[in-house]
């Protein structure tokens, strides 16, 4: 376990006040902790997840939810693994909070399942918290996703194409998870844990430049700052926004969808005037879902939904598409799924 | 003037027949160059104007639009500026084209002004454009901005906090003026005129990373390349996307702020209940016109935004926003502009 003590940060009593308002302010905005909510706090050791604890213990002082327990996975990767175990436990019993500790093999796991490791680990990470929610008796597991997780998940995106249907970064809440510092950076936070007198432990793997997730948090980030003081708080920002906006017009193109679109067997027929007359955001979103429910979990790309489109547009007679294949047949667009289409 | 010759390309009647494709697909998607349109070319004399130029006189013989002159604004600034303007001129008598120059101080007009060099430039540059458009019977002006512009443009917009109003890049057309080559790198394009036996001018201005625009290219872009390989693709598309589904909210928005809010001499008045039932991606945007509205060209912000939404909520009495002051009476949400509100 390697301590880590943070520089220290001036303006020291309006800058704590102004943390716990803005977790506040978050927290009320997305409705994140209704009242009388039993909260589970997933703790990971680092910076992070230490703070949320300690911003939560505190901020229900005066409100009407309680932290009940904390839940650390020990995923048997790092050599540091069983430091952080009981650097936990320890926290955890400074605090008086009981602790729920599982250790899973996360590398098996994504070996026979052939999930890249950081998805096998969210994958095990969220199964367990939700297994320890409920042993806990927590309606609610609070993680401690920053803005700076926040930043890079976006970036993370936008890189690797997901323009697609709709931009946007983690949510504040889904499900039963909810993340209570996506306003907040952490820098602040490790300038308040220093604050309280706590320490955490530093994940060395995040070094590592071959990650993509890393070389965007060291790298591209602070050069992004040079250009523009702010940017990770801005990029985090338009996150949210995006995020809220996507959603929207998902739930539109969902519902567009079920009246455009009938499912007959393996075909599925689409009302092509009617897609065709549709604004270009629904109308892409339209088709992604209905490229997407026959193509196996194959990935739908930007070139796939023009080439629907062409069809559509009578600008091309077929189009074969990711498990299956595109016609127009009398007014509808058919998408025959591909053992249909043979 | 320095003459600059790309690095050769391999696969190369494959590779340039898919760049004139690229560029003819993203015509007819855009419907950028209608049939029979006279077009002005705007040529700074570096590489994607040039290229430009070429790609649009041979995608013109297949087609029924024409290229009728060129266009560059001597800017004045840089000491290779004189040169450029003699290299433009000579490129136009090679590809049989009149060529319409105009010499301007940039400098003296943002000085006087109060605009940026890089603002002053650009509202010269389409000014003069569009004169140069009239003169040569020229009904749309194409411009060479490519996908690597659009990926700078996207992350610029995004560190500066633009997100509130919805992301987006650079628009395919606006009014008169078409960008045909959105979808192409700037190392296509160099590679398409080096083939052509074309050359070109460098922009030396263009390698100063104090420029917020040239540290994304040159620093963040390259860092975004390694993280994840065909980045600037990615987010040029992603701009694409973003915008579309942007502009299609803000005339959404455009039409609900005229449902929703009743102009009274200094006063806005704004229908509370039916803002509070909006989704919130319209609500947004609804404010932010309002708040707009009485700004006086100040700076509105996501705090605004939800100071205004805290009004409206009941969760405080007023807000003081840039310009207005925003007060619930009666149901109504009531900006008051700084005059009448003091």
């Amino acid at each position: 376990v390697k301590a880590v003590s943070p520089k220290r940060c001036g303006a020291k009593a309006d800058f704590l006040s102004a943390l716990l308002q803005k977790v506040r302010r978050s927290v009320r905005r997305h409705h994140l902790l209704p009242a009388g909510s039993p909260v589970l706090v997933g703790l990971s050791g680092g910076s992070d997840s230490v703070a949320l604890t300690v911003v939560l213990q505190e901020l229900s002082r005066h409100a009407d939810f309680r932290v009940v327990a904390l839940a650390h996975l020990n995923h048997q990767i790092r050599t540091a693994a069983p430091g952080d175990e009981a650097f936990c436990r320890a926290f955890a019993e400074r605090r008086g909070l009981p602790i729920l500790v599982e250790s899973l093999d996360v590398r098996g796991y994504a070996a026979t399942q052939r999930y890249s490791i950081e998805d096998a680990a969210r994958r095990l990470r969220y199964d367990f918290l939700t297994r320890a929610a409920a042993q806990a008796g927590a309606t609610l597991i609070a993680v401690g996703h920053t803005q700076d997780d926040q930043a890079e998940t976006f970036l993370l995106k936008l890189v690797r194409g997901a323009g697609l249907t709709g931009l946007g970064g983690i949510y504040p809440r889904r499900g039963a998870v909810v993340r209570p510092l996506l306003d907040v950076s952490r820098m602040e936070l490790q300038a308040f844990l220093h604050d309280r007198g706590e320490t955490w432990v530093d994940d060395e793997t995040n070094q590592d430049l071959a990650n993509p997730r890393n070389r965007i948090r060291h790298r591209v980030l602070p050069e992004l700052e040079l250009a523009y003081g702010g940017a990770a708080r801005a990029i985090a920002r338009a996150a949210g926004l995006a995020g809220e906006d996507g959603q929207w017009l998902d739930d539109l193109a969902e519902r567009r969808y079920a009246e455009l679109c009938i499912r007959r067997d393996q075909t599925l027929e689409i009302d092509c005037a009617g897609l065709i007359a549709d604004p270009g955001p629904i109308r892409r979103r339209v088709l992604f879902r209905a490229l997407r429910s026959a193509s196996g979990g194959r990935e739908i790309g930007l070139d796939h939904i023009e080439a629907a489109l062409a069809v559509a547009t009578g600008d091309a007679a077929a189009a074969d598409l990711p498990g299956s294949r595109l016609e127009l047949r009398r007014g509808k667009l058919v998408l025959l799924e591909q053992d249909a289409a043979s």
